[in-house]
């Protein structure tokens, strides 16, 4: 390998919640020999074995367990447990951090990460980097794990105002050796934007699955199902505890989404009573350039983010 | 090549319309040596000159030239334009079609054609097969077509009551020949069905894409728009004419469909309001297990349906 950047290098790593984002953090870095010892810290002993057995961890404890050790001599820690979860862990391990060791974490929604750090973190705030690699998958746990997932993805970092500069260099130079594309927010933009363009979609195509699927013809419909209709709503079939919360978390900003949505979708509705086809085209048109002007981005093969 | 069922053959086929649909049906004939003749008819000659050079048919013929003439002798003949040019074309074949030629068409609605071929077909009624194979792909013209458009997808024949039994095999054969399941059901449940699978999914989508897109944070939306955005939105790429034509064709069907889909989204909009996170789960839970259970049906690749 050549010289490195040494921001871009972790000693220890200790992962809080060995899943498809976090054992993915820890394959790609170690596939960069960014990484020297690797940690995991989860709730389940079965999802840590698969870790260990796949070489993702070197040593892994349970939440059960005396974990919090495990942060002595850690350059970085992150936190890549559902949201709910990440109050009482920051509290839990805001007091064992050592001065040197940066925090981050891979949360979907960033002002209830915001609130959680200031509420729980106190001097260890300046090194806590919240930030959301955009990239999952359907599947979950340390299994579907892989060393690329985040290659050309966006990983949004939305620093507080107390982060520290260092700390946020540091934890984009580890993102990048990732191979994401980082860039840099603040909670409130980003839970604006996520909520336009991945929380609010995703309500739409759950609601049009819920919807079919109460309906007493609901088996003949599905049987006539196409490769449009698996796409439209291939991100209804994700988690919905983990999408629960974050619909709650971002409630505010889902709720002006749908608001609009649902104004988009009277003046389709009025076109077609009034049989008004000009107006129709001219809806229909704006939608399609638009859609065709983002096949310029890379199309990557269907996953799931959130 | 092993005997074969002499209605899967056709001596002679008249394509009208040599699109991704036209076009792929000739080809998955011709990959399985069940068709002697193909004669292609449409209304650009470049797209004809681009059949001819692919060997997708032997002979071409625009609209402006005398092509009826090639209606002689024709086993097959199969209309595959947009639904809307269908009336005027079945009045300008009905009067020219020998008393054994089979006719059938590949629209997207089809109570639209079953009306538009009983105001024109007159005693060729009984010969015509209104179909529709649910396959597509946002790529359109006779360069798009491939021999295994069809294969495993499923064609729809919704016969008339004045259709003979004769013809419905005949039709059916040709379209297993391709590779496609064949189901049978009236125009009306077709309709219905589609609107709720396939047309109500595109005014979603549509929807959806233009109302960010005419935002005047359009740019920064878009620009942190992941695979799961690109999933869910892709079916907005397809062509606006030729869905303004299905959603016109099918208004009072898919009018119905919005009302029940916009009831959803306000069931949606009060969990979140009323932070019930329990229905919230509920609700995304009832579509998470009827998508997943989707996953047994055949994952295809992304192509867009119509």
């Amino acid at each position: 390998m050549t010289e490195r950047d040494p921001q871009a290098r972790v000693g220890k790593l200790v992962v809080v919640g060995v899943g498809l984002i976090g054992g993915s953090f820890a394959l790609a870095l170690r596939s960069r020999n960014a990484v020297r010892e690797v940690v995991g810290i989860g709730r389940s002993r079965a999802n840590l074995d698969a870790a260990l057995k796949r070489s993702i961890v070197d040593r892994a404890a349970t939440l059960d367990e005396p974990w919090q050790r495990e942060l002595e001599g850690a350059d970085v820690v992150l936190v890549a447990t559902p949201v709910a979860q990440m109050p009482g862990l920051l509290a839990s391990i805001a007091p064992r951090l050592e001065k040197d060791t940066v925090i981050t974490d891979a949360g979907s929604t960033k002002r209830d990460v915001a609130a959680a750090a200031r509420g729980t973190l106190g001097a260890v705030l300046p090194r806590f980097v919240p930030g959301h690699p955009i990239a999952g998958a359907e599947q979950s746990g340390s299994a579907a794990a892989t060393a690329t997932l985040f290659r050309d993805r966006q990983t949004v970092l939305t620093p507080l105002p107390e982060t520290g500069a260092a700390a946020v260099t540091r934890v984009g130079a580890l993102w990048e050796t990732c191979g994401a594309r980082v860039s840099r927010m603040d909670a409130e933009q980003h839970d604006r934007i996520l909520g336009a363009v991945s929380h609010l979609p995703h309500v739409l195509a759950y609601a049009f699955v819920g919807a079919l699927a109460r309906r007493s013809d609901g088996g003949a419909l599905f049987a006539l199902a196409g490769s449009g209709f698996r796409d439209f709503t291939r991100i209804a079939g994700s988690s919905p505890e983990m999408w629960r919360d974050i619909m709650l978390a971002n409630r505010d900003v889902l709720l002006d989404e749908l608001a609009q949505y649902r104004d988009m979708l009277s003046r389709y509705a009025e076109a077609l009573q009034q049989e008004n086809a000009a107006l129709l085209l001219e809806l229909l048109t704006q939608a399609a350039q638009a859609r065709r002007a983002l096949k310029s981005l890379a199309e990557e093969p269907g996953t799931d983010d959130a």
